[in-house]
């Protein structure tokens, strides 16, 4: 379901930072997605996006993380532990919001089994989701702790499917179907050269932009100019890596800083909105071990001063994340007959030209 | 399971306020407490407990609400909507770690279901936990969402049994058999004749005092003046609820003394502590409709300057109701031949009575 | 030094919802904003700015305030006492980093001597700043108290002088003449009808954007494509007043969306700004006494569910007020003989209108 | 003014921990305190301590900190950039509520003018306050910036002066005269041998405790039992030192349970009370350099898992700093010709003998 139908592959380009080879979260190294998609019969329409940091075993081997909350209407789990104790013990997994408690349920599951976590009796279970219940039957709560132990079973290095996959499959965007999308920035040699993958699943609404290019309003998308025309709710998960040594107190403004790239998109976190943003540093120096030997623990972080670079790749790939979202959903009919359409490409592509926003090539 | 052995009854008395009848979170008219116990065999200990803060329907009718994290290393669920929006729409589960999911996905099931609800697409679980698993074989899961509802349709009226029951089962405090614990405070009619109720599942360390008397030190039971001689590690939950009209601000603040409370029986909310307080207003006028009609939305509730007497009331009813659950919990013999022993009354009401706070009768 | 020279003069539009008839923060019904500019000799550029709430006794007669911390490397004041309480007492002044403490003086010095406020002993001052240093002799603290009570005395309605004005004096944003600048939108009335006025102290980078035109791209006017070319640090303060009935709570939320505004302009609150957004609502049914009478407190606000299109306006409103300061802003040469120039309209139009970006009239 | 009158040299002891030799703040080494004290005529009864946590240049060598509120209805200064930053570049000042931006202005004068710090332009003052506005005619503003840099320059290792000196001139603490208290706890060998320092300016209410003896509840001093019978309001500011390595999110974890020390000596965080608590580490390996170098920062920190005994070190150190605040202060007659008593010894010290609290030697 890995789509060719990328923003940039229209001459659309955002930012003036580069991505990396793949334009993907897994730019960064060892980071493996996995997606495990649910369609069934007229109505059931969700699924499970599994993001592991690295390939060991991460509740052995913590990576420094923070949550930032853009608006707290939501069900993430696992906040607490992250800001408390500055650190990721379990992959994250993204799905719909009635099924939270069975993607955490499996991530204890996935962690207790894993060998070397015979002792572990407390695990931190992150899980993010959004809410897919116009085109799935939410309440129906189909999914199963198999389906979340396959999405971690598929993650996989390399290029990662977008659109109507994974937790994105039923999932809308300022009206338009949404779902999974990702990108990556990588800074320049003399800023470090690390890079920035952001994964998100979006399903919110606002005043749709393309780079810069006002196309909600163009189109006559969008809410609150008249009255409610249309539900500007929902929700977006963004999830943040980079291989940059960050500790927690700077992944959390990392993390901040993903909401500017929402904006940018023409999101405006709605009141329903449940917009988190998870980040974590993989750099392989800063691993936390669970078990603390002697109780010092040595880390090399970047200074507070080195890191708006990250900041800026931040906000530049979450923007072209939810953008590539757009760009691969497809057309999905669902529960109870609704549709949602593809963002219209006959028409944006067009007002992009016009809007002298498609590069020649 | 209810205990004629509480604290009081022994002729030991803390704090300045009046308890009222009950001296139970049972004292706020409305609520309701039940618990579901789970102990089989030589290694299942464990159990629910539920707090259902009025008799109408939750979802419909919310609740302000605050949570305070007085420590974060656990696994609390539905924190950053109660935050957000100021609100509760579930009953409150306590349970223990790796069984907070069955349990969010069991207040799910119980929301989804109630009459009235059949639109519902979203539900914020609201769950806490301490970890058993000493006594508790915690790792087998053995909780079941039945378990959770039974909690649930238990909830009643009128005294709170305490001790070795549903979430309580299991826990350990300070060494000695923990579990759940009750009070309430009830303010003079001049400063509004306001109830506070806090229950409390108690699971955490320290350096034990009742009533000012240093029992933890007296009976050399206390970590850190050599060496780590004990682990002080360990969590508590607990509950607020009030009939005073608060706001979520207020609220909020009123949560965080439930920290100071705990503060004075010794607890130090250790690293591993996973310290949480939900504070609610169930005052019948300020229940949030879900459905906002015209948008605004009327409240009367106290001003800033009219709280302080609230916050007494709350620590002097989290202090109590950690005590509670100390004097009220038995011996207990669990996972793994594991065996922690009751508070040993015969050392301490001695003690007690020696440093004058047996008051005499 | 009121300016004909807004964006909305060149034709250029941002956002769907309209603007007030001054498209300023005195939109908002009882508003006051004054100046005290402060030019001298070779290195002085500097000022202050007040923004009062409303025409009475703004210490006895409280309003509804939050305070939203972008980023905080700044030096703002009165930030705890605001979110504890949930308002705000004295007006809010704007000024350079190294002039809080006096402008925070200067409204102790005022609210002390109101008449109705003898016995007052405490006074929150809340005072914002940025740093005016690159233009003005930041080091010799010129301004005094007088300058501060002078703005507060300068305080009146109708339109607001942006650009080189006030606070607004020596500061830079996107590499450009920053400054005051100034916005409002009107929710159409059957959302409400509220106002929503911003007012902003620009002086921070990034890549700057023009109503979705990548115009410091273009320009060539960024930082960290290959390398550090130009400093992105700087603040940005931001005030957020609106008419409609909200509490603390949703003013926080309210405020927060401020920062999606800035994002829009190319902000990327890089880690050396300090961005603030002060929220106030002044609906004067909602106002709080300072004296509590019986301790219950009456209000009317709106429902969580009633707030979208106020956050909409929020980030509508800032991305417009940032625009306006560097639409109006000159050209100013400064402390060591720097000279920051205008944003320089004669490349920026053409742009805009190549990218279809001015409206034809 | 240091005084031989400390609550140990009665037999009173709290804790489990042993004390540094000093039992002071500056038990932690390379920490100096100075007080500049004003008492003049029959109603100027204030003053100013200052911290200064290392003999370097602060700015220059900054040192990992984290701010905690307890409760914010105060005016402390500095919060946003020391919780961002995690650093503090300036000495702490303590002083009255009226008199906190004379003082920011003269930490402002002092980083400008010491050698090394040329070219800063940006000084993040940090000063707390209480209000000392009943012994103290507040509002005349006595206080320089003079006395503030006095209080610097006299700034020493060594015993610290306690009771009524400093910003604790004027303050009253449970109704007694309270005042500037230190305390320290020093952790065994095995579990680090780190040294914790904690200073207060005590200005609150509650039920006092000393070491567990309810002696406000036994002298019939305390507030709400029936009514209103005395205020309650005031606030503490808490300084907390250690030579630990903690990085800037464990020390808001150590800040954090400052308050529950607070809670030990009957504290209740009232409403009107501004609780703050200021920790910092100065471990010289982890002293922060201003300029970034190469952007890489190498630190070696605390596991999570290690500093649960410098919590309750915190803790310890923290009530009984306190408590030697009352210990220490005397008899103050001051504004409009009020009298504060001191802890009245004559009635306390038997009842906390009859208690069995006071050791025999």
């Amino acid at each position: 379901m890995a789509t060719a139908q990328r923003m940039r592959t229209h001459g659309i380009e955002t930012g003036v930072l580069l991505p990396g080879p793949l334009n993907a979260i897994t730019d960064v190294a060892g980071v493996q997605v996995g997606h495990s998609t649910l369609i069934s019969g007229d109505s059931i329409r969700t699924g499970v996006t599994a993001i592991i940091p690295h390939k060991g075993n991460l509740f052995q081997q913590k990576v420094p993380a923070a949550i930032y909350i853009g608006n707290g209407f939501g069900k993430l789990v696992g906040y607490s532990q992250v800001e408390e104790l500055g650190n990721l013990e379990t992959p994250i997994i993204l799905t719909n919001t009635l099924s939270v408690p069975v993607a955490a349920n499996a991530l204890i599951t996935y962690t207790l089994r894993q060998p070397g976590n015979e002792g572990v009796q407390s695990v931190n279970a992150v899980v993010g989701e959004t809410n897919d219940g116009w085109l799935n039957d939410i309440r129906g709560r189909y999914l199963t702790e198999t389906h979340v132990l396959e999405a971690l079973q598929q993650a996989k290095d390399g290029p990662v499917a977008e659109g109507n996959v994974g937790a994105g499959t039923g999932t809308v965007c300022f009206g338009y179907k949404g779902g999974i999308g990702t990108s990556s920035r990588v800074l320049p040699a003399p800023l470090g050269g690390y890079t920035v993958g952001v994964l998100v699943q979006s399903n919110f609404g606002g005043v749709l932009e393309i780079a810069g290019v006002p196309v909600g309003k163009e189109l006559g998308r969008y809410p609150y100019r008249e009255r409610l025309q249309q539900q500007a709710d929902g929700s977006c998960m963004m999830v943040v890596i980079t291989d940059a040594p960050l500790d927690a107190r700077n992944l959390k403004r990392l993390a901040k800083r993903a909401m500017l790239g929402l904006a940018k998109t023409g999101g405006i976190a709605s009141n329903g909105s449940g917009d988190y943003v998870i980040a974590l540093s993989v750099a392989p120096e800063n691993l936390i071990p669970h078990t603390p030997g002697d109780g010092l623990y040595a880390s090399q972080v970047l200074h507070n001063d080195a890191v708006t670079p990250l900041f800026l790749a931040t906000i530049e790939a979450t923007e072209e994340a939810i953008l590539n979202s757009l760009f691969a959903a497809q057309r999905m009919q669902g529960f109870q007959g609704r549709t949602i359409e593809a963002l219209p490409l006959q028409q944006v592509l067009p007002l992009m030209k016009r809007w002298g926003r498609i590069r020649q090539r």
